[in-house]
């Protein structure tokens, strides 16, 4: 069998870092053709030298020049953002990875379904903004999504051999971040640093701030939801600080199918490369008599506001939740850069949401148009509240 | 499509309940064509007259006569332990649900895969003592076994749809039983009444001794073992008290597939005449932020010297579980009559497989040698020691 050929996107990442080390484990079986980063340009060419793809993309174009010195001859180097859809499009290969992070990943992630090709998709905004113009693509090729996030891919594990028709609900697990037991008064207070320090999951900065908020649950619902076509009112969320269970399906007999693991994103990129057929991976393994006990919980919708506005941004869907995400990816920022307090992420959200007439996702443009609209007033509200 | 003919044999104890009440929710899909019960006429007879099957089993042949009176016209009746042989060997069937307890339905299930037909499998026993010759009769034929223990049917469940090359092990679960916490020094004092007190499971009286010795959970392993192809070292059993994790499945990439639920027998039974298809069962559901907590502990060998005798004589094979169940079977008996103390359980089992030599299962009736000449040089035992 030909290796599978794989486009990284979001190479030097978390997901990227961990996407890396499962491709080395089988160079036999996955072939990386294409790769992109962002900043990281010294790591990026690192892994070019190593993996010899045929095209790589630098997100920031102030850094391409550098960079092409150290890149070995004959890649391709493309360029910005425009350069992650141009790299799909001008390149032949079986897999995209898109680890991006943010809004500007659902270009790459349109363009490989355009080409019928399989998206193993960790950047969740993609299906988050634009979920229903992702569908539409998937109802009129025969590209696929996979999902890479541990909650969706223990989801499609349960789903096995399973009948669609059969599935109850979807019930998804959340860690609840670090401020799941904090004493409300001081959640106001709380700094990026507190908000980095998850207790189960080790991951990108963004990422780990939305798994504080709760907007990272918000958005897996979303995803759930457009992943695998179940409607809002039979998805949930539990709390389960250990982060074992990964998630469950409960069907219509009453029988809970759960994945288990201990929380290592290796596995479902693995199994997002490889899907459906599952690789060995050496490593940590599960011991419920060590870990002893698990527990679960109700979400608390009043301590996290931004679970509800998104569920909500989810229900009224179209836009909604474009705008939700690109609120949010502005307000992420500016409390990690210490420009806001942690309560008004939800609050720059909310307003947004406030703000915003959705209309339908037939297309990327209308997506980008809500996002960069939405990224404008939300600004503009900083800068009258700083 | 035809409704599915179905044999049910021990139609009035604890599983057979569950089954009527299942095949009774699906009048077109399942139709009872034999039945029969030990000692309970009266309950067969209700059942014979609202199922109307065309041939029923009494085992108690003493009550046979009484109960021709009130069966409806037309009803072959057999009788005896030979009888339920011949009732599926005359029958013409689909499945064989086999709700029997005790060693008595090893012939059962033989002559129903003889005739290349699934048994639905509750009486583990067949399993137990039968295991090598029963899965040659698998091997050669078109019959088909489907577990009913729930944690049997967990495994398949959570085998659906995956490779079984990419299993890495088998991890049952157990509730412990309702002396797991017991000081020591009360244990051997406990009665039959202490003994029939189940935290978690109803059952009938003589698994529900098997489950307060860890003998349940050992045959469960034995079962295993035959049922999955899985060696020994490869099946792990994890004491968890609340009975909602059912059982799991390993995988070779770390992942850990388990199934769940409320502790109800009907899920299994019903899986179990439906698999590979999930049938709609309406009613309680596994909330797991209600339960809040699932807990998970090593089994204590020591406490329960039962469990390494059953693993022991599993990994022995041939007629050494046969020898096992048969002293098992005189004893939880003797304890039940409160002839002898609970700990001597163990004693009897342990000085039946010490005694015996162990030879190749290669039919019924070494199988049956064995358990005859178990039984009695155990009942030697109790009287001796009485």
């Amino acid at each position: 069998m030909d290796p599978t050929k794989i486009i990284l996107l979001g190479a030097t990442g978390s997901i990227g870092t961990s996407a890396c080390a499962c491709i080395r484990r089988f160079p036999e079986r996955f072939r990386i053709v294409g790769m992109s980063a962002c900043g990281n340009v010294d790591k990026l060419v690192m892994l070019a030298r190593e993996f010899k793809p045929g095209a790589v993309c630098i997100g920031d174009s102030a850094k391409a020049a550098a960079a092409k010195n150290g890149l070995p001859k004959g890649v391709r180097v493309f360029e910005g953002e425009s350069g992650l859809e141009e790299l799909v499009n001008q390149t032949d290969f079986d897999v995209l990875c898109n680890a991006l992070v943010g809004a500007v990943g659902l270009r790459a992630t349109v363009a490989a379904l355009k080409k019928n090709r399989r998206v193993a998709l960790a950047n969740k905004e993609s299906l988050v903004i634009g979920g229903d113009y992702i569908n539409a693509l998937l109802r009129g090729g025969s590209g696929e999504l996979v999902p890479v996030d541990s909650e969706h891919s223990a989801i499609l594990q349960c789903l096995s051999g399973e009948e669609r028709a059969s599935v109850e609900s979807i019930i998804l697990t959340a860690s609840g971040g670090p401020f799941r037991t904090l004493p409300l008064d001081k959640l106001k207070n709380v700094t990026p640093e507190d908000a980095l320090n998850h207790p189960t999951w080790s991951m990108g900065r963004k990422i780990t701030i939305d798994a504080a908020t709760l907007v990272n649950k918000g958005f897996e619902l979303i995803e759930a939801h457009h992943l695998f076509a179940i409607p809002y009112d039979r998805l949930r969320v539990v709390i389960h600080p250990q982060s074992v269970v990964h998630s469950m399906v409960e069907f219509h007999d009453g029988a809970v199918m759960a994945q288990m693991g201990v929380p290592d994103m290796e596995l479902p990129i693995q199994f997002a490369l490889s899907y459906p057929q599952r690789l060995p991976l050496a490593g940590k393994r599960l011991n419920l008599a060590q870990l002893r006990e698990l527990t679960f919980f109700e979400p608390d919708f009043g301590r996290f506001p931004c679970l509800r506005l998104c569920i909500d941004a989810g229900k009224t869907g179209g836009t909604m939740p474009a705008a939700l995400n690109a609120a949010n990816e502005v307000a992420v920022q500016a409390f990690l850069d210490k420009a806001i307090p942690f309560d008004m992420i939800a609050e720059l959200i909310r307003a947004a949401c406030d703000g915003h007439k959705p209309v339908a996702v037939d297309g990327v443009e209308i997506v980008e148009t809500v996002d960069r609209e939405t990224r404008e007033k939300t600004k503009k509200r900083l800068t009258v509240n700083s």
